[in-house]
């Protein structure tokens, strides 16, 4: 079974736009999401045109704010306070990565909690680990409403997550081991120090592969019957697409796909779930579910 | 090898003893710890008292708030806010359990983050995931100075954490696994979900207990050579004592400890090294080392 990421994301943004036209309806406020992005990195555009696109495709006001690479750290602190006290704006996001000369962690505490729609306040990561209200991160996010949708059962089940990243390996093997729907899981956290990767990866029931290696899991570090969840998300030169690249995922999803019950591609897997999930981060700050 | 939590609390209070001496000499603040108790629970007077009795021996002010079981939520808070006022008190504690009428989270997201000793609320667990400067909740904290004092090989290591408790299991978890000089193990975390908990101990090199569940870790679950840490600390009765009961931890040390290159001893193990967490933490409040 492929886990359809784009489909389900269709499905997800389609009940979303459905709200928002109730909403105007009802004369309610309309999600206004703002996105910053440092500099010129063409993949950060790429990404933040994304979800921009995405925000007018459900009816959700947008906000994209393009600075300049040469940006201090002291402007973009003031562009996120200004960005905290706009009544207008329900959420934003910083898209990382930001320049070497910004502190990435001071930019994310300056971000009020309930406008912090990324998750990546440590409050929003606290409250996530304690199992109370929080925003959290889309990634991670999207990953639980691809497995809710297609009721993958997950108690019980053994967990490896590969890569300790803030942004996505961690959170997720915090919360695939919560007591929650999702979750209840026995999860096994591996990285760079971790010895025999494979002997991890072939115990496992559900692996989450986000390394950011090209084709890192192979079909033989899988055993049969798994379920392969690829956050990877590399580009590589390729002269026949018309970008001039195409997308790799962190699994060689040839040889490893034939062997489990469930997996996501690359593209249309994890990434439009990221994308849904940001909508619906942005949908919970407009109704005030997190912090009232 | 013993890992002596008792002597290791000696060695390291006395330093805090010498410090708090000095910092007197120098006209310095005396570090102020102050504890809030409700109800008439007997081991958590037990554990409270041995708290203030530590203050006294390190040099440390405190203050023992008692309050009846009766008491209310609102009124509990209300307590909490003069605390967070208090500039004479530079943390504050809150015995756990709580009467079943008051919420434990409201609690704790009611401590200042700054005086927050205990390391209970959101902001720095999250801050601890993040690997930033936060107080880190005492047991978690003991056992990482525990395993420093020994000068214990974390890196690399499979750690097996039995418990996912919000205050010992799930934060042990996440540190351990921290790219960190005690830190850096393959982790996995294994609950009341876990099937096959024993199949996971035996690959472990390193085993955390702390399910509150006494003599759980059998001999045949532990393989030789392992490092075990042993958090449970239950009380059953045995009138050859005159308090009328004795300690068990949750290992089941006599068959346990003879396949261990390293283990706890209950009592005289992380008990102590709690007490002596939490006095640093209290230090590092009163130095304004974390918030500043």
């Amino acid at each position: 079974m492929i886990l359809d990421g784009k489909q389900t994301s269709i499905e997800l943004q389609n009940k979303m736009a459905i709200e928002v036209q109730n909403r105007k309806k009802e004369g309610l406020k309309t999600p206004h999401l703002a996105a910053i992005l440092v500099g010129e990195d063409g993949a950060s555009q790429t990404y933040v045109n994304a979800k921009v696109k995405a925000c007018e495709q459900v009816g959700f006001d947008s906000t994209l704010i393009h600075l300049p690479k040469e940006t201090t750290e002291h402007e973009l602190l003031s562009q996120i306070e200004a960005l905290n006290e706009d009544k207008n704006i329900d959420g934003f996001i910083v898209q990382l990565p930001l320049p070497a000369h910004i502190n990435v962690d001071k930019v994310f505490q300056q971000v009020k909690p309930n406008k912090d729609v990324d998750g990546f306040h440590p409050i929003n990561i606290g409250r996530m680990v304690k199992n109370l209200p929080a925003y959290i991160s889309a990634t991670p996010l999207g990953i639980l409403m691809l497995l809710e949708k297609y009721n993958i059962e997950t108690a019980g089940k053994k967990c490896v997550v590969l890569g300790r990243s803030q942004i996505v390996g961690l959170p997720m093997s915090i919360l695939l081991a919560r007591n929650t729907t999702i979750g209840n899981c026995t999860v096994t956290l591996c990285h760079s120090k971790t010895s025999n990767i494979k002997k991890h990866t072939l115990e496992a029931d559900i692996i989450v592969v986000a390394l950011g290696i090209a084709e890192y899991l192979k079909g033989n570090m899988v055993k049969k019957g798994a379920i392969v969840i690829d956050v990877g998300i590399t580009r590589v030169n390729d002269e026949t697409k018309k970008s001039g690249f195409r997308l790799l995922g962190d699994v060689d999803y040839e040889k490893v796909a034939p062997k489990c019950i469930a997996i996501t591609p690359v593209p249309g897997g994890v990434g439009p779930m990221t994308i849904t999930a940001l909508l619906h981060n942005t949908l919970l700050a407009c109704k005030k579910e997190i912090y009232g």
